[in-house]
This record gives structure tokens, sequence and C-alpha cells, in this order.
């Protein structure tokens, strides 16, 4: 909308700052501006026509419900995500809707975390990826995105007014970076800040995110909208760069914008920017348009289901299930799917598979035979002895059962988070009892936030972790169960042995207003691999029905800060699959902790049976990078960096060493640079050495040979006190001569 | 000194507050005002009269080296720390010292800390405990002490400039109740603040910490110094209460002070508050008087030593020395011994027992005959194949070989953290040769920081642990071997299995400027027992020659927040000993993370064998109280406490409940407080609730009756929000009315 802010009344200008109701825009007519509607989603459209909420609660009409961030993460797939993404947008654009929600790119800080279902990862380079390929993907189909929950929101409990305290290096390495790939790469129609605060201030009226790092730092030119309700402070947001506000408040706060500018409070040109980046919306595909292929999508929400169930164990090849056995299914979620989570994102779907029912659609070809019992309820409300009594029965008349466990939908939601994750005892109760029973066990695992495998893992032969599939999940579990798909998926977060094993624990989810991200950047495998603390099954993990072999890693340095990875990969079984690249950077170069390693690229390669391929990385500078928060900026040390190939984060299967000399610049040494520094200057600290040596009398040469330590106690002492230790060795103007010499340095850095 | 500062003129009294030199402060002869004296400490008095420095470089006059804080935590014995503070006093007096600089009371964060051995406990109530009976027994004897390093210098490195991150109920809850008791119970003459930063500021202009909470909150009375070279601004220090700046600056501080008067930075009120607290230290004995018994402080030094003497591991009871044996010493600390730390507390002990001379006395009396055998060098730079083969010679000679063991001097200091705790290797492997050559095998240990045990702890039969004993820790050491005296100390911070397990690990010593305190209030064992974190020996562990046996735990709720405990200890074997009682608190009462269970009193029992006695205990509210960021206060919520009885913090030998009613008082409910809140709250969550059931249809009552879950989500949503989910149950007069009845019950409460 090419409508300049200056032809239209402050009044006007105001009221389209704000919804017209609780998904659409407020129109102009008089200036031929027209309203949009934004939706929830964003693993389908949620498109409500009656009462209106943002809790999944009231109705919604029927929208393709595709695997969710949780599932989609394990894939691994940018691929995966943009034909989710671009299936979503034909369906939003068919219904007229301007503006999808989602995707959700938050990192995932703890197990517990209620909203886990709807995030990636743990990993921000994996996040940040994917997410770009679903805007991406579905911006390409013509509407746009809405990517969220911009930013630090980790957690439900108290996720209105918490303040998440966390430091700069952390923002910027963690949990800032999936959001900035995203508008860099895929230039999102929008962005949604979240409703908690950062370190003490609202996201919806922080200033220092909402203009400095998003727009000025990363380049967005989209519009900013509240997540709904968000708004604590609509002059301050207004400021601060927060552009919509939704849902509507029926004028309220239009009123105060314009009370705000008439007494001087908020700038006027601050009103018009916000003015603009509303009206560029208005130029998204408002008509609906285009047929959805229902089908289609059902066809390609199993498909892409498929590559993201994760094998996790699989003891004696007991999977994929042969011809011509007894099979025994049971739970209830082989009947009843679980497929997707409550809250914003739970959507009417336009159809279910059940897997029991795709199980039996498979078994018939194979000569396979189905016993099916319930084995137990997710409402705990009938007689678990009977239940698990009939389960045992027909478990043990089998060749192979399966039981389906997870958790229901009453036990994760967004609007609070977990406090356990355990499996129901009920549900282990009955896995133990069932495998004492068969000869051969396999559980499959339906949930949104990680589950603990203990208690039962060394019972069963074999693990199929599907989270939530979608609405074709069912169908999906049952072409990897029979090995119709090869699964390809791997873990985008670590299944730790105990809760209290996540670095996050001591802090989650914080108390009285505050959550301390205490662990900095120490997330997910980051923390468990730099602090050697032992996983069920790390980050990256995931099994297939083939083999593969990693070989001959090469790696290039092709300037001060960047790479070539050069890697090749061998199908070494029987079977066409996919493997999984996992490419890591470890470093100890630098003044900061670094995790032991990052992981820095990744691909996903398709080979057929002895099929060898060599797959090359491009690593830029921040595949070496720190944040470093006294320069505000990237920087990549010099130093030695090894490139590491991985099974999976704890699992190194080759690796190679690079040296870069960086992009970093000595400081300039001052008075108050400690000793160490000025020692550990690369031109002063020698000539200081020198310098001192030559004026030594002999006896105080010998006892600076003994004075090592004395050197060691005094390194963090201002050079400004340790002269009065060097009894005149250094006069003022030599000092002032290295400190010269220390600039030069930097300047010519 | 009570001159009034009015009296003298704006220059004379910005004179006043900073140093003549390096250990005394300006005299005012025209006015009367003498100088005082001020040395380091705390161990002993370091009075240094040619060169001057404050890192223990330069010589200083002999005085009896008494055992180290380190040590003095492990006895758990205020008595013995009140007898060391009398007789520094009284060699402080002799020599016309004015203030002993110390106790230090920070907390040890991290076993990797440089200045450990010269701090108490990783808890704040043992460390206060002993503090304050230091202070005040050598108050008593004239001379003032300076508790140190005020605030939140847990570490070395940068400690000159690092910022402590750390949120305000860990402070009042873990790094400053040992100042606060100190304060409290013992006025102590001064307070030195330290020369970090807490969250961005100084210590020495951060008024928050040096007037808000020393001086307001606690009482304090005395002057507040500058740990030497601490001032960062001088005129914001003296408006921030930092009275005395150590050492003088040649007066260029003062003229800094007199410019912002002058020029209205600075109030000349702050500047006379900071004079008559100097003022005040001048009465504090300034002449020399008194003889030193110096026969007699070294018998002392050998007493308190054998006090905090930790026996950690005594396998088939093979201490004490039985008589008639061959004994193999091993080991070069048992001829020199390592026995204080680096740094300004290092001194020049009057004499030095050495331990295997001491050893010879006893056996000698034993029938016992004694080889030795060097083993290793602290310096590396022996032969070590060749030493070691000598001592595996005499040990496969002897019935029990000793391996005295442990860290260097250069090794450990302040100045610098260390960045491990293990044992250097050559002593490692010599303890496991030692071990298999000798039938039995006893480890001595001297260090200041926590080592590890890993790698050798199971080869051995029993493991003495001496810290830092002080210049009689040889003679103690030996008292203890062959059981001349019971060991009764215990360990005042935890050994765990790995450095990585220390929940500060991940953030320490920090960087770029910053220390987060990522783990909050649970440091040390509070982590520890919390996580489930298996360690080598908790804290409060400590073995004896004798048995104790704990019975008849009697708890009483005294009042809403205090508590009786009483509790019969027996002396259940045929040694006299000393036993000591540990009481812990356990809640989850409150809107906070609690610790599983604190330290809330402690207590050594001298028991005859067979002897019996009730041990009472009055625990107050801060015993059952978190301090609130909220309301600013301590506060005692209302709910169940768990007395607990330990032999350390993960062995509890006894336990008792009981209940309290708090010092709380639930806090008025608005629109911005939360659903969660609004039905939690104890009146008008009830009458809410009760309120909507009346008012609901039938259909609406059966829809509630499904609606838990989507209370849960809803729970964090702030009323205002939620009122439009309500459809009209519930009026703006009726919100308004039950948000007058929280009122008044918290007026009421």
């Amino acid at each position: 909308m090419t409508i300049d802010p200056s032809q239209l009344s402050l009044e006007q200008k105001a009221s389209l700052l704000s919804g017209r109701d609780f998904w659409s825009t407020e129109p102009l007519a008089e200036a031929g501006i027209p309203s949009i509607v934004l939706t929830d989603g964003p693993h389908g459209v949620r498109w409500q026509t009656g009462e209106p909420d943002h809790l999944g609660i009231y109705a919604s009409h029927p929208a393709t419900c595709f695997p969710l961030a949780v599932a989609v993460g394990s894939s691994w797939d940018p691929g995966v995500a943009a034909r989710i993404g671009a299936a979503v947008g034909r369906e939003a654009r068919a219904l007229g809707v301007s503006v999808v929600l989602g995707p959700g790119v938050n990192i995932k800080r703890s197990p517990l975390g209620g909203r886990n279902f709807e995030y990636y990862s743990e990993d921000p380079l994996l996040s940040g990826v994917l997410a770009a390929a679903h805007v991406a993907g579905m911006q390409q189909e013509g509407p746009g995105a809405s990517v969220k929950h911009f930013a630090a929101n980790n957690q439900e409990t108290e996720r209105m007014r918490v303040s998440a305290d966390v430091d700069e290096r952390t923002l910027r390495e963690i949990y800032l970076p999936a959001f900035e790939r995203v508008v860099k790469e895929a230039a999102p129609a929008t962005v949604m800040c979240s409703y908690n605060r950062i370190n003490g201030v609202y996201a919806s009226h922080n200033r220092w995110l909402l203009t400095e790092v998003l727009r000025e730092d990363w380049g967005f030119e989209g519009a900013v909208v509240s997540d709904w309700g968000a708004v604590s402070d609509r002059v301050a947001g207004v400021a601060a760069g927060l552009d919509l506000e939704m849902p509507g408040s029926g004028g309220a706060t239009d009123a105060e914008i314009v009370a705000a500018v008439r007494d001087g409070r908020l700038s006027e040109a601050d009103v018009d920017a916000a003015v603009r980046r509303v009206l560029a919306l208005t130029d998204l595909p408002r008509a609906p348009s285009g047929e959805v292929d229902i089908d289609g999508h059902h066809a390609l929400a199993r498909e892409a289901a498929a590559e993201a169930v994760v094998l996790l164990k699989n003891d004696g090849g007991v999977l994929p299930l042969p011809a011509d056995r007894r099979l025994a299914v049971i739970g209830a979620p082989a009947t009843r799917p679980r497929f997707q989570g409550g809250g914003s994102s739970h959507i009417t779907a336009t159809r279910i598979d059940v897997a029991l029912d795709e199980l039996r659609v498979l078994a018939a070809d194979r000569g396979v035979t189905v016993e099916y019992a319930t084995g137990y309820t997710l409402s705990g409300d009938s007689d678990a002895g009977a239940l698990r009594a009939e389960a045992v029965r027909i478990a043990d008349a089998s060749d192979i059962a399966i039981v389906f466990a997870g958790l229901g939908e009453t036990e994760e939601s967004e609007g609070f988070d977990r406090d356990s994750i355990t499996l129901p005892a009920e549900q282990i109760a009955l896995i133990r009892a069932v495998a004492k029973a068969a000869p051969r066990t396999v559980v499959v695992l339906s949930n949104g936030g990680v589950v603990s495998l203990e208690g039962w893992h060394d019972d069963v032969d074999a693990i199929v972790e599907g989270f939530l599939l979608g609405q074709a999940g069912g169908g999906a579990l049952a072409d990897v169960l029979f090995g119709v798909v090869n699964p390809s998926g791997h873990l985008a977060e670590t299944i730790p042995l105990r809760l209290e094993d996540n670095p996050s624990w001591m802090n989650f989810p914080g108390e009285q207003g505050h959550v301390r991200y205490g662990e900095g950047v120490l997330v997910g495998y980051r923390y468990y691999v730099t602090a050697g603390v032992p996983v069920r099954y790390p980050f990256g993990h995931g099994l297939s029905y083939t083999t593969f072999e990693t070989s001959d890693l090469e790696t290039v340095a092709t300037g001060p800060d960047s790479a070539v990875v050069r890697v090749r990969v061998t199908n070494s079984g029987e079977r066409a699959g996919k493997h999984l690249v996992q490419v890591y950077v470890s470093t100890a170069a630098g003044p900061v902790r670094r995790p032991l390693r990052e992981l820095r690229a990744f691909e996903k390669v398709e080979l057929a049976p002895g099929e060898t391929r060599t797959v090359e990385f491009v690593l830029d500078d921040r595949a070496f990078a720190y944040w470093d928060i006294v320069l505000g900026r990237w920087v990549v040390p010099a130093g030695d960096y090894e490139i590491q190939i991985g099974a999976d984060a704890h699992t190194i299967l080759a690796a190679a060493c690079i040296t870069l000399s960086g992009n970093d610049v000595p400081c300039p040494l001052t008075l108050d640079s400690t000793v160490g520094e000025w020692f550990a200057h690369p031109v002063v600290g020698p000539a200081l050495q020198e310098g001192l040596r030559a004026r030594m009398t002999p006896e105080q040469a010998a006892q600076a040979e003994d004075s090592v330590d004395m050197l060691r106690m005094v390194e963090s002492m201002p050079m400004r006190q340790f002269t009065a230790f060097l009894g005149g060795l250094i006069s003022d103007e030599q000092l002032e001569h290295l400190m010269a010499l220390s600039t030069t340095t930097a300047d010519a850095g």
C-alpha cells in the first residue's frame, strides 16, 4: 500500500495500529485501506469464524494438520519444512488469510517447556534453517509468516510477565540466531513479539530488541505484531518499534497514542513508521484464491511425518517388522492418535490416520496377523489391572509386541509447563509387563516434550520416537515400522538420564517474576558434552535400517574466518536410506568459555545401497565466532578450530584441525589494563619483558627468574598499581611509549 | 576520639580519609589526632617494618601462625576461633597494631577459588558463627578487626574489576549472612570493602552495600576501609559510605574530595560522617602493651590445629596407629610442612613443627620404628623415578605407610584461581605405588583448596585431611595419627567427584568483566543434595575414633516462625570424643525454590565413653526464612518444615516435622494479578469459585467440570484478560468487591 501517512489524520493513523477485532486489522474505507486477516498456525491454518480465542478452545475451519515443529525439527530437513510451509500457505490463501502466525523458533531451554512441541530444537542453527525454509515456502504461496515469539520466551510459567534475565552473549549466540536467520534469509512479513520481559523490559516495548537488533542489526523491513494481549504500554511500544497491536483494544490504545503525540511524549515520525509497515501488510493476498488439494496435502503430511520419526533403539534388528509374524498392538494411541498439542496451534484436522488401521493394511500384504488391546487409558479412569492383563495375554501369544505410549493432551499444552519428564507410571508398568511376556517388544512414543526412557529402556528391543506427527502420523508410523520408509529422523533435543541433569534445571521456571538463564550459552547438548554429563540419547542421535560410513574429511581455510569442509559418506548397507551429516566446530580460542562443540552445518543425504557422495559445506565467520560483549560484535579469535563430523553431539566420527587468523584486533592498553593484559599483548608484552630484563641488576634478574608465580599473583592488578612493585625499573615515559605502541597495533589490525 | 568535625577545615577532614602510608592512618598533630596502624592478618599478625606490600612478598615480624580459616572452618568450633582471635589480638597489641585485617568470610563458591584457604566454608552460617567468635575474641583483647572482603569477592581472577552478577536473594541468603552475623554479634571495628564490582558497581562506591545494607539494615557503626588499592572513585566512595582509603594516595584523593565538596558534587555531611567513623578508630589501643607468651601460643596453635583435622576415611580402623609397628613415612611435606597460603596473610612463623619429628617423638614412647623417604618433590625437578622407588622400598618393608601429599605454595595463592582440583600426577602415582607395596596405607593431605581424591581413594586405607594447619600442624597431625587427640574435624566444604559437578563450574571465573552467579542459592552442598548429585565426601563429613548415637529428636514450634529442637547424643564407643550435631531445615514452603536442606544450627559436644547429653537449639525466624525480592524482606511462609539431624549434609540420622503459621501476609489482588493468583488467594479464591458456580447455567457447569486443564492453560493470564473468557459471569463490580476483600485480608494479616 503506497499511501503516504501524511495524507491521514493522527487519529486515522493511530486507528491502524491496533486490530479491528480478534483476527483482523482495522480498515480505513475513506482512504481505501482494506482489512487483512491473521490466524493462528503454523502446522495448519486455524481459521475461526465463530467465537474467537487464541488457546485452541473454540471451533475452527478444517485444515490439514501437518507434523508439528518438534517433528519437523527431528527431520533435520529444510525441504520438509519448506513443503509444509507452502502447503499451509496454499490453505491460508484459499481462505483469504493474509498472515499465518508462526513458525515458533524459541529454543527448548528446558525439557519441561510446555510449548516445546511448537518449537524445533535446543540448537539455534537447526531451528533457524528449518524455520527459514518454512517461511520461504509459505511466503512463495502468498501469505505472510509471523516468526514468533520474539524473544527469550522459553517457558509458559508466568509468561505474561516473567523477566528472562539473560546476558547479551547468550541472547546473541543461543536465543536470537534462529530469528536472525529467518529475517535475513526469508524476510518474513511479520515478527511477533512475546509476552515476557527481557532483563526487566517487556518485549512489546523493548526498543533494543525491536529496533536496534531486529531492524538496525538484521535489516528487518516487515511489521512487528504483538502476541495476542502482549501489549503492556502501547505508547512505549510504538516508540520501541511494535507496529501492530493484536487483538484490538476497542480504540483505547489508539487514543493513548494520539494523546502521547499531542503532548509530545511520542514522536509522530514513530507513528508514521509503524503505519507504513502495517500498510505494507495489506499488499499480501487478501481475497480467497486457489483450491486446496486435501488428499495431496494429507499425503504430504504422511510423507513429512515419516521423515521425522526417530528410531532410537533397534536391538537385534527387530525392526523393520518381518513378514509372517503375529503382532500384538497395545495402547490407546494406536486407535486414538495423539498428534498435536493444546493451545493456539490446535486445529481441526481434515482427517486422521489411525495407526492400528494403517498397520493392518500393511500387515495384510505381508502375512502378518494383528491383535489389539487398549492396555491403559490416559485418563486413568478404567480398571488398569484388567487392561494390563489383557495386553499381557496378547503379548504372550505374539511374536512381537508394539506398545504405543506417550503423553496425553492434558499433560502438556500452551499455557503451562510440565513438572516432570517421566511417563505415567501406569504406562511404565504396562511396558515392563508386556516386555516380560512378549518375545520382542517395540515401544512407539507420541509426546510433545521429551519423556524419560528410564525405568524401562533396557527391557525393550526397539524404541520409535514419533513426537507429534500431525494428522497422518498413524500412517507414517506404520510405514516406518514395516520398513516402507527407512527412518532418517534424528533427535533435535537431548534425552537426558535425569531431569536434574539439564543445565536449566536449577533455574527453571524461575520465581517471583524472574527466571535466571544461569547456564548461559551451555544450553542442551552444549552443556552435556562440555561438562561430560552422560545422557540417554544425545542430540543428533537417530538410527537407520541401513548403515553409513564417513571418510576423507578435508577442511581448508578460505580466509581469516571462513573454511570449506568436504567429507565422503557411503551407504554401506543393503537398503536405500538418508544419512544426516552433522558438522560441529570445537575450539578453545578467545577470551570466553566456548561449548566443547557446536553444530555449524548439516545436510541429509539420500544414498542408494553402496552409493558414495562427497558433501561440501561452506562455513562462514559465524561458524567460528562468539559474541564479544566488550566490542559489541561477532569476533573470530585467532587460533585452532577442530572441524568434527558427528554421528551425534557425543560421538565424533572424524575430525580435522584448521588454524584461522581471525578477525580480532588487540585492544589498546591503558594504565587500567591488568598486568596480565600487558604481558599477553602480542606486541607490547615482548617489548615490556625485554625492557625490564635490560634494566635489571643481576640480583633482580635472578629474583625475577623465581618470580613466575609472583607474576601470577599480580596478573589481575591494574598496571597503574603494579608500577609500585617495579621499583622504578620502568619510567612513565616508557609506559606511555608502550601504550602508544598498542594503539598503533590496534589501528593497523 | 570525640573531636567534632566542624572544628576541622575541609582539607583537614579530607586528609583523614586516606592513609598516611601503606599501613597507617594520617595523624593531625594540631588537632591532637594520632595515627593508628593496621596490618594484615588474620591467622597471625603480619607486621612489616621494612618495605611494605600486601602480597606476602617482603619481610614481616615473627608471629604465631595459627590454623588458617580453612582449618578453623573444619573445627566447627567457635571456641577454637575465639581463642585464636584472642591470641592474635594479644600479639597485635604487643606490637602496637590497632587493627588486624580479617577474618575473611567470603563463601567458597568454587573449589577453584585461589583464596579459599583464607575462608571458612561454603556455608554462610558456619562462616558467620566462626568469624563472629574470632572477632569477639580478638576485640576483647583490644585491637579491632576488619571483616573482609565485603562483598561477593569469591574469586581471584580479574578480582580488581570483575562484576559479580548476582541476584539479591542469593546475596542475602548466601553471600551476605556471614558479614551480617559478625556485624550484629561482634561489632567489628571495621569492615573491608572488596575490589570487585557487584552487579556492575564497585564495592568501594556501592551505596546500597555500604550504607543501605551494612548500616541501615544491620546497624553497623564502625568504619568501612578499602581493600588495599580498591578505590575506584574516591568521591563516589565517600558518598556511598567508604570511610578510609588504604593505602594513602599521596594526597591526590584528598584533593578530589575537597574539590567535590566545593563544587557541590559531594555533601560535607557525608565527609563529616566518614571523619567521625575514622576518628573513632583512634580509640583503639595504639601503644604497644603486654607480653606475648610465644610458647603458650604455639601450644594453642597445636591444640587448635588438632581440632581441625578431618578423618575422611579409616577402613579397618588402621588409625590411630598401633604400638610396636614399623612405620614408613613418605613425602616432602613430612619434613617441610605446608601450613599456610601465599599472599597478604603469609606471615613469618615463630617456629614450625615438623611432622616427621613429631611422629618420631610419639613413636619412641610406643615401640614404633619410623623410616622416611622423600617420595617426590613439589617442584618436580628431581628424579621422580628414583624417589618413588626408594619410597616403595621402605613401604614394602613397613607395616603401615603414611604418605604426606598435597599442594605446594606455588599451586595456590591469593591473586589467582586454580584451574584444576586434581593432585599432581606424580603424587597420585606415588600413592598408588606405595599402597600396592605397603600392607596398610594412610594418606595425610595438606592443601588450602579442596583436592580431588579420585584415582587413588580406593587404594588406601585411611585419609587424613589437614588443609593448612598453621605452624604447629606437624604436631597436631602426629597427635591425631597416634590417637593422642581423637579427631573431631568435619568438612566445611564438599569434596566432589568431579570439578564439573560443582554448580558454579559453568560460570567460574566468568569472562569479559562479568561472572554470572548462575547457580543462585544452590551453592556447595545446597546444590549437591537438591540435585541428587553424588559426591566423594559431603559437607559435614568427618570420622572419629569413637562412635556416637543420636536419639529422641524433639521439636516444638515456639511461635509463628520459631522453634526449639532437642536431641540426645551418646558416645557409644570406648574413647572420649567430640561429636558434631548438625541441624538442617528442609521445606518446600513459599514461592521460591528452596535448597533441599540448609544448615541452621550446630554444636560440637564433648562426650566421655558411654556419656549421653541432650543438646538444645533455639531456631529463630531466619532458620525458616527466604529473602523475598518482591517484599524486600525475610519471609517465613506458612507451611511444613522438617528438622533434620545430619551426620553430614547427605546423611540424615533423625527428622521431625513442625508446621509454622509464618510471618507472611497475602498480597492485595489487582486486575494485573494472574488467574492463578486469584484462585490461589486464601480468601478470594474460594469466594470467586463459589460466585462463578452460582451464576453458571447447568451446561456451563458441566463444561467447567472438564475445564480443570483450561484453568491450567490460563493460570498465568492477568485477570484483566481472563474476564473476556468468562462470558459476563462476573461483573466489574464483583471484581472490585473481591479486590477490596483481598486488601482487607492483607491489612488484617
